[in-house]
């Protein structure tokens, strides 16, 4: 048994964390009480998001799941008291204080920690985390995008751009009241938001090599409590079928236990990726004119946020990558 | 005062006519019981849907709800008896009994009226309906695209591509239960479909001039009751702003009752469409990169069915084109 | 015409007064600005709250949708500058100091308003307006409730108790951004509040003469953007059938154009109140066990607010009880 | 590991049974294959409806998730072939034949085996299943109502009357597309049906001793995928207190595994059972008035089919009642 912290853990990603480390098997959690957040009575520990406390409690490690500025305040005690760091936010996404500048419209206040930090969708960066102490988790939206781009980048007409159209349900807009997240405002209606310029484009190309004239994309708020499905359209003169492309997706990933590739010209949905861990990818082409769109699903508090920090921290702390969330 | 008959008066399109022919002002309308559809008694009159009828009650116009093969059946029969006919179907939206084999997939059996017929949004063909006595009024995603590209062809990179990531209410998939409508499968979900290959695509092709291979289309479904929301891309190299883009839409719909453009960098949604007539168009445009982004927003079974046919009907009788839809 | 203005314009209720407001035909409309709160560029005249503005404007009339402690503040200074005034708060509807007291938890500052102020449902107090300068607009869930049961109370078995199942669209709870209206929180999810103990209980036995053990109520979260729907259970020894009690609310409401009644033994759904002043009711009767159960349905923001509101506005400034409402 | 079969899997209650059965560690799972139904292939063994299928693959049980008259059809050849049979229809619910009749308006085809089988919500007849054949899995709305129902008869009026006020998911209406589950008959919409005559009726009666004219019942329709919800009221006049309530809800069920108290004065919500087995229950009393509302939850396709199902067949074939259920 190891023990973990949470901090963060009444926002929606954060309760995601506190089921799946319940059922993990291999872990003790604690609740860690940031600033007037109190833990409900559940049964599960709490404790101080203090670093002595994290000491004290001899933690194995610590899921922030907080806004970046919490973030970079809290994560380098724990890492002082000797605790792996896997954050959710997005303070140490982006590989240099000018990118994250650019993208965050702030300053970056740990430098330091930016650049030990390591970047993990695992799929695609797991051989990099064994030995780092801080993994930063990534975002939703690029969880979907790199994955469903990074069999495709080396053979898709780069120069005919990308365009990611994607749509998120609301618990991506976190658990703090709004205007925007009322539900008299969100039912039955559909809005398009950061377009061309949402945070997350930063990562995707990171991830996928693609530069930004090149990747177009738009976030938009669904009507659902929880998932996004992302709609990538894209042309490859040298592709002859929807066969092929989904034969180089079995290639990469034919063995990754969370990632369903569909049948040719099969597309997933949300329902199929609720509550799990699980990407689901599907590919459409028109051999004739070269056009091709590849259709992304995952659980944007599962795979997009928890499920995926879980497995970042089971690669840490030595745990198979899938325990807890099958 | 005109008398006006509607055919599929139970659909959800037909339903939306017959509300907005209650409160025309101008019109008589009558419940033509196709088959065993039996109109629910709520004071209008009713008839039966033979070309006999028509003529003996002497209707000026009747409004065709129902499938194509249904409209190719019953249109001419109408026109013989002295009607206009308004026909909100497929049937007779492609200009030639090729193009229509090749996307729906069956022969056309009236060539002579689809040869006769002028296919009509009232802000691109309103010039073309007066004289007409087979007016085919469009599909609901054709719509909205259409009217978002008709003023952008001309400065786009056609080579480039343009993207149309369409997702719309449940109701444009009509009132005939299925899995596919059922509440347990949309809520909580969002689906794509027709991917690439939807019979809409050829309407705007022929609306638009752009070919095949420069327009990628796909068709989701949003679990909300009504809507269409588009969310299109494009290149434009030598365009520099959004500003200039809205310009150039106010400039060929700044007159149009039925249209209204955002301000630069702001998109609608849903919610400012429902029950309305109007179509709603924003555009996004990054002058470093040329990529472009224009959202249009229409309520399906308004702008996007029963009110664009009142429209032409309007035209066809000699109304003024607003009547009965502000 | 006629001056009106309109305090709290942006809350649900609010917006739906300038709707009505605006295609009422005989009123010019005046989005008053309390506070911080900015009127919307959208073609109205806007002013400020203060008394002196309504003098000098010389309003006719004006609505508080606002919280009763700002209508509390507002109303006097109004009916000084000799406006009529039509509060939608809950400020004036108790008949006493001392009941306001008990069910709002807060003394009442106003208790000469308070005296001087009548409340009307129309459809059952419409005679008591004309002469009166204050006149409070009922609550959502009594204004169905009590509708109900007008015709009943003679003839129910009092003793036996009446049960009144409320459920309500998430508008009822207002605009301001809350946990409770987050749409995560609201949606596929269905929530019980304010059991046995709702303000709006007092209310209902105020209109109908039951007593508080006589009448239990219920409050619940829809998970529906608008609407109100009671489930009244009853008894009544002396009842024979529901074609009897379908009977007498013909004999009551028959002439009333904003109450519809349903075939016996059918009843209402959200539906077909759904942006409507219509208060739709239905009963079923169990003539062999003598058990009863009315429906009653309405459009919490119109019937429940705005709507009735302009009904009381104009019986106080003498125009046609319908205007603005068909 | 023991062998059982599924007849009606791809309904939503046998696709339910299907998830259940797949983590339940004991057990092998059949498809069975109703008329035109074929299994998707998804891993898990299929095989025929015959009851000569049954002998030969040596099934230990059967879980009949089918309309009655097919239960009906079918559970006799599977008793004969030596399978122990869960059966959750109303074929087997209701005592007599003529208990049938009455509220299934149908006659009863096997009286024998009717007579035979055993009524199972095991919370409260747990005692009765070992050494049965045949076990009738109650309805969704009677399980909850049961459940409430059951630690309060004998301290309420029942001269009062008791009123049960029910709101389910759609699932609870099947997977059958028809007008009433159309997702845009459902959204923004909630309806009642089945006023004071539900079949349901009758199983509450016979679980709590209540007579007809002391129980009055409404089932209603939700506008999300899953759960039940009941608001139930009763007058007490010898109770004092909701925690008196409470207490005696905790006596009954404080060792169940599967129900959970509120505190006294707290209620539940549907998103607290939602793919759970949990039957969660509230009460609130007015001590002054002696008025009481109990409310309970479950999610109608677990607590209310597939789970109580799998709670009965672990009985009957000798495994821990709640495996493959938390």
């Amino acid at each position: 048994m190891k023990k973990i912290g949470i901090v963060g853990f009444r926002g929606y990603s954060g309760a995601e964390l506190v089921q799946i480390g319940k059922r993990h098997g291999g872990l003790e959690v604690f609740l860690m009480e940031h600033r007037d957040e109190k833990a409900p009575a559940k049964g599960l520990a709490t404790m101080s998001t203090s670093a002595e406390a994290v000491a004290e409690q001899g933690l194995d490690g610590v899921f922030l799941a907080t806004p970046p500025e919490v973030s970079m305040e809290l994560a380098g005690g724990y890492l002082a008291a000797g605790a792996k760091v896997v954050d959710l936010s997005g303070a140490f996404r982006l590989g240099t204080g000018e990118n994250y500048q650019r993208w965050y419209k702030e300053e970056h206040t740990q430098p330091e920690l930016l650049a030990e930090a390591v970047y993990s969708i695992p799929e695609l960066h797991r051989d990099q985390v064994p030995g780092k102490r801080l993994i930063s988790n990534p975002g939703c939206y690029p969880t979907a995008a790199s994955l469903a781009l990074a069999p495709l980048v080396d053979v898709i007409d780069r120069q005919a751009g990308v365009v990611c159209d994607a749509k998120s349900g609301v618990s991506g807009a976190g658990r703090k009241p709004s205007l925007t997240t009322h539900f008299c405002e969100v039912t039955e209606n559909f809005t398009a938001y950061s377009i061309l310029y949402h945070r997350h484009v930063a990562e995707v190309l990171q991830n996928t090599g693609l530069r930004e004239a090149e990747f177009s994309f738009t976030a938009q708020l669904l009507p659902v409590h929880r998932g996004i499905l992302e709609t990538i359209y894209f042309r490859a003169s040298d592709v002859k079928s929807a066969a092929e492309l989904a034969g180089m997706y079995e290639t990469r990933y034919g063995n990754e236990p969370f990632i369903r590739i569909h049948e040719p010209g099969k597309v997933p949905d949300l329902t199929a990726v609720a509550r799990t861990n699980f990407c689901d990818i599907g590919v459409v082409f028109d051999g004739r004119t070269k056009r091709g769109v590849v259709v992304a699903a995952i659980d944007n508090l599962v795979k997009g946020a928890a499920g995926q920090a879980m497995q970042n921290m089971n690669l840490a702390l030595g745990f198979p990558e899938t325990q807890g969330l099958l």
